[in-house]
């Protein structure tokens, strides 16, 4: 019997399909495709396959110990790591995809310099027909940037700004490893020192245990009041009450939050309205442009065929550390 | 009698001064300084001055025809060029400072994303606090673009597309001309052949009688149903009716203007509420953001050296051809 790879992805042109077929072709794998409304036709399948690119943690519960691979579509891994038994065979590889590092750093791009250039202050005049002239604004040439944050997405956010004339990008990491896009890396232990320097702050971090509450109330409380925060990691990373009190009451400048608690945010919330803040629906590295959708693919056929041949695909996740 | 420079600027800091003293010092010049509002204070000056160094055509009147260097603040030279009477010595020096690229560039990086990224769509659900996913986005990396004029800021923008990974970067300009930035560059007379062609259009073109409603109705046509426009120029440069047409019934995709016609525009003109339509107050190139300001008057101290030691300073403009 062939061996099975299940494709449950909702985004899937013929054309990505063909080039899906193909790499199965080359890798002796039998391709099953479906959408994940097709729970039920692809009950058997899901059972049997040995490969799923897929992208939701609940399909995990309807796949057996025959899996030994995951591909998650996502960037992010921590809805697959936070509860092990969804993997019923423990030594499944986990992959996630790497490829939304363009996408969301154009997203940090746009939301810095809204930011930057006083876009919440024309909103309401805007509205009212007023035509103002500009508040003092501020420019990614010859500004400090800090990012939390140096993997894929921080650097080509990093790689962005440095092409815009930034004066000087500073990282923040866990080990506080050096990265060539960086003026320097420091590790994260050296944090409550570096945010009171922090003119811009671009949060860029994965969800795990230790970046959960990262930016809290203390740490918020040390920005300086030019001082922007822009998040596109996971919600979670800050504390949302206390980012909210600081605009409230002008402790920093302001803020471009593109991921919340919970998601989607409740209409009543008191976010949507607190001053200074752009708010998006998490769609810095959603699956609506076209490359990301191709390069999303191209990375699945490319892992297959590694994987095929015995090596590790890319993108594996340390599932105890949680990226 | 000593020469007398003449600098009538709202925007000048006490450091600005100071360079502008030293450099004055040096040229052998005595600078007498003003505010806009200080004309009856600076009358006795400007009718003696041979420098002068200011942001408005109206504070020509009260020169005469000792005035052998009028240095604007503004990068467009137009409202200086329509009227030849405003010089009362007609071989008087006019410049202009080319300091406003970067400044200008962020805000078409900004509004380009606004437009690929589809903000105005999100505009009335996030006034409804509604969490909406995104539609079809585009994307800076990948994508072409095509810019109307190749001079500071048509290649200043060029470079930060071309940082941000376009694909290919296509200049309109008189001459056509070939600009290093620029993939290539055709001449204004291949504009229509150009239109059907073009994706994403920003028109970075100085104030003349050539490029008076150089984007005509016609012309606004020929463009794809996936076009956007972005003007930065003025906003004579294209029929707002047309544009404005073309938006309502969904003939191209969008536009951002920061330059209109007339400015400040009316609070019941019908352009304040187009869809698909990112206007901003002629806020693109202003005096708000610090940098500018400096290079601005750095600027002008440099050509004042050079003025006194004989030579011509740089930014001259060619007052019959207009810039």
């Amino acid at each position: 019997m062939s061996r099975i790879v299940c494709i449950v992805q909702d985004f899937l042109s013929d054309e990505h399909k063909e080039k899906i077929r193909q790499a199965a072709d080359r890798a002796d794998f039998t391709p099953y495709f479906f959408t994940s409304a097709e729970k039920d036709a692809a009950k058997e399948q899901l059972q049997n396959c040995e490969v799923l690119y897929a992208n939701s943690p609940a399909i995990l519960r309807e796949t057996s110990d025959k899996l030994r691979w995951y591909a998650a579509a996502s960037a992010g891994a921590d809805a697959y790591c936070a509860d092990p038994s969804l993997f019923a065979n423990p030594d499944c590889i986990l992959t996630t995809s790497n490829v939304y590092g363009a996408t969301i750093a154009e997203h940090v791009i746009m939301v810095t310099l809204e930011l930057l250039r006083r876009m919440p202050f024309f909103k309401e005049p805007l509205r009212r027909h007023e035509w103002l002239i500009s508040p003092p604004i501020r420019s990614i040439k010859d500004g400090d940037f800090t990012i939390l944050g140096t993997g894929n997405l921080g650097r080509t956010i990093a790689a962005r700004l440095r092409s815009m004339e930034a004066r000087r990008i500073l990282g923040v990491s866990h080990s506080g490893r050096k990265v060539d896009t960086f003026d320097e890396v420091l590790p994260v232990s050296q944090l409550d020192t570096v945010l009171p320097k922090t003119d811009f702050l671009i949060m860029a971090l994965p969800g795990t245990p230790e970046t959960v509450n990262i930016l809290n109330r203390d740490r918020i409380a040390l920005l300086p009041p030019e001082a922007y925060v822009v998040n596109v990691g996971r919600g979670n990373a800050l504390d949302q009450e206390a980012l909210r009190d600081a605009l409230n009451q002008g402790r920093i400048a302001g803020a471009a939050l593109d991921v919340v608690v919970p998601e989607p945010l409740p209409a009543d919330n008191p976010l949507w309205d607190t001053p200074n803040l752009i708010l998006t629906p998490h769609i810095s590295g959603n699956m609506a442009l076209g490359y990301t959708r191709d390069e999303n693919v191209r990375l699945f056929c490319k892992n297959l065929l590694r994987y095929a041949d015995g090596d590790t695909p890319s993108g594996v996740v340390d599932r105890a550390r949680g990226y």
